[in-house]
């Protein structure tokens, strides 16, 4: 009988659990699989140094993740943000520096107004309550598509929003709610702050590999962190728990379930939850994407003057990124087969894919791209403790119906992990404040 | 070890099970609940009479239905279709016999070139490949809300075609894929054979109740179903499948899952499943419906000239029939909270919302309404073997990414339930089309 146990090593229970500890309480964690970190995973390079296969990036503004890695003795450094980007939006490949592509100035003009709307937008959205927006229900009843079809006056502006909404939240503008794409650019205080790479999300990188957080928290914790324990079953009353993997049961006061919301409806509860939380839950589909990392000698790039950084509407393979580790060496191009790219990327052989994305890269960069020494890469849709990447996001109609069961307590059992963030939903910001704030509630403070 | 095991014993199910015994297969039907029957349920009046708290109706052109009654020897009645129905769409009440409401000219005229328009629509989507349909990707991409705000060009029509959505999928306009609207519109064969009483799908009432259905396969199928059996593990090869339950494992050499797209999600499965079939069934949620029926000493609205039919866009227990018994006594008025009404009213106390539902029933056919001998409701959502009624739907962006993966089987793995019919998918007609066609698939008949 513990105070409280936490589903998830993922950074959100981790911190979660981290806290409570420091505030006196007993807490356990149960994680399903035999490593910590959940959507962060380091992966290592033929030399040994370590590649991130999950999230990896922090950037400026997200001040939860960076405290905690200041507390924690982690440092970062910057993304390789040198050098020309290529672009492909709207027609042929144009490369250019600094943050805007060099597109037609029909293009441009078209995405100025759209970042002008779209900045609108969400300033009249509480990130806290997206659904007491005064424009919620006409948002919600829509898909970010057929914003983007209203808002945007050209083929490629409408290419760079398609783009973007790809890139950012690895599913297609169709599928999202335009209420939860406005939350979301809400939560992270606009859309540069998603985009950028110097200045925004993509910024800074983390020494020895994002995972590191994960692992420096339970490093911590010790043998509070259960692994290979995936709970399959919680029984509940008003104030204790009953937890149920296939080997052991774990009894606690209260429990933070701190996994996505759709693993989060995968758990049997007994009682059964709310229609509320359970129809939300119904509604927040995972993201869908492959990361890969395509390893080379050196970055050659680098000396044809590219940055590495590419944003294409017209390949599979279009959001790369230089992701050379912190010494220098070897070359690393990383880089997303994100939403309907990852659909048709996973229903080929390996090898197909592999030829797939070497193609782009070639196309991009040259002849040597075609050319690595490792490939390395993880499609999270089939990871069975992750169904997709890199976040959940709503439905349309979902936020308005059911937004308020996404962190509302039920009895004694509290809701943790990034969807459920105000600040930097999605990111691993959003995932420290998301356990930072289960915590206070199940450690009898105020329930939100 | 069986030749064949089935998850569920809705009629999908129980059919698939049927067919396969009937060919000389062995087959075991492993059902969650105490009871058969799914989503169809029985209940009775204080009479003793049955009368349904689930699915009900059957009608015209639903043949795999019909011709499955007649050989397990159940008959139909006529529900009650006589006298002036009550609409209240676009402000104010009126009266009316026949099919069309008596709504101001410019309401009707908009709501007839709306309908010209749904038929067009669905004549263009073929109901065994929506995604196919030469407007899949645009209708796909916009919420069945947007289809409507674009297309009706009134208020009054827009609040009728609101309120259709809801009682024809639980649902609201804003949660609903355009094309998955279009879809089930399309195996329904129009609009008309969905909305209508006589001559559509509220046309006939099963004798004895509609349970019967369910009950009279089980019967056929005796040991071969255990009740009070949840799967919740599927281990599976090519040739061969486990399922587990908290009490039993049983082998088999196929498995039929006849269960909603959700709770077939919630299955835990090893190896998982692909990526496709896992983010289908994380982007098919249930609609939502509480059922009510009351139930008078007589059917007193009759002898108002009452035929017991409400269209009510005004008042949230918007949709009502006459649900006597065929034997012509107690009165029973049934009706639905749907989509956000089914929200608003599971928030409140039992009390609170027969009191609401009454005072809706009094608006309608006056005070003798407000003193019910009975009140029966059922909430499906909080149901956990259903999570939701009448159906899933699917979200935008789910077809035309996800659809195939809707009835395609992986390795041993067969898919049923009606939201996989291809006519009257989420109808009673619709599983037992499913239940037919999975029984030849897993007997190794064509894999779809």
């Amino acid at each position: 009988m513990v105070d409280v146990a936490i589903v998830g090593a993922g950074v959100a229970g981790l911190v979660a659990a981290r806290d409570l500890v420091r505030d006196g309480h007993d807490a356990v964690v149960l994680e399903a699989r035999d490593r910590v970190g959940g959507r962060l995973l380091n992966d290592a390079l033929p030399g040994g140094e370590p590649i991130e296969v999950g999230g990896q990036w922090v950037g400026p503004g997200q001040d939860a993740v960076l405290a905690l890695m200041d507390e924690l003795g982690l440092s970062t450094f910057p993304t390789y943000d040198e050098g020309r980007h290529i672009a492909e939006i709207g027609g042929g490949r144009r490369e250019y520096t600094g943050r805007i592509p060099r597109l037609p100035p029909a293009t441009l003009a078209d995405i100025a107004q759209g970042q002008w709307r779209i900045d609108r937008m969400r300033r009249g959205i509480p990130p806290e309550a997206p659904w007491t927006a005064r424009q919620a229900s006409r948002l919600d009843g829509q898909t970010f598509e057929t914003w983007i079809r209203r808002n945007m006056r050209t083929s490629g502006g409408r290419a760079f929003m398609r783009l973007i909404t790809q890139a950012v939240f690895s599913a297609e503008a169709d599928d999202l709610s335009a209420l939860w794409a406005g939350f979301y650019i809400a939560a992270a205080g606009g859309l540069d702050p998603l985009i950028d790479t110097t200045g925004g999300a993509q910024q800074d990188r983390v020494s020895g590999g994002s995972q590191r957080i994960a692992v420096a928290l339970a490093d911590e914790l010790g043998d509070r962190v259960v692994l290979g324990s995936p709970v399959t079953e919680i029984e509940w009353e008003d104030d204790s728990v009953r937890l149920r993997t296939p080997e052991r049961e774990v009894r606690a006061r209260r429990a933070i379930i701190a996994v996505p919301p759709p693993l989060a409806g995968r758990i049997r509860y007994s009682p059964g939850l709310p229609g509320d939380r359970d129809q939300l839950v119904q509604r927040m589909p995972m993201g869908r994407v492959i990361k890969v990392n395509v390893v080379y000698d050196e970055p050659f790039w680098r000396a044809d003057g590219f940055s590495g950084q590419v944003t294409s509407a017209d390949r599979p393979f279009g959001v790369t990124f230089d992701n050379t580790p912190e010494g220098g060496g070897p070359g690393v191009l990383v880089g997303f087969l994100e939403g309907r790219h990852a659909d048709v990327a996973a229903r080929v052989t390996g090898a197909e894919r592999r030829a797939r994305v070497l193609a782009d890269l070639t196309a991009y960069f040259g002849p040597r791209a075609a050319d690595p020494v490792a490939y390395i890469e993880r499609d999270w849709a089939a990871e069975e403790y992750s169904r997709g990447c890199y976040g959940a996001f709503a439905a349309p109609g979902t936020l308005t119906r059911f937004g308020p069961s996404l962190r509302r307590p039920v009895g004694p059992l509290h809701w943790a992990g990034t969807e459920t963030a105000t600040r930097w939903a999605g990111y691993i910001d959003g995932a420290v404040e998301s356990g930072r704030r289960a915590a206070r509630e199940a450690a009898g403070g105020t329930a939100s």
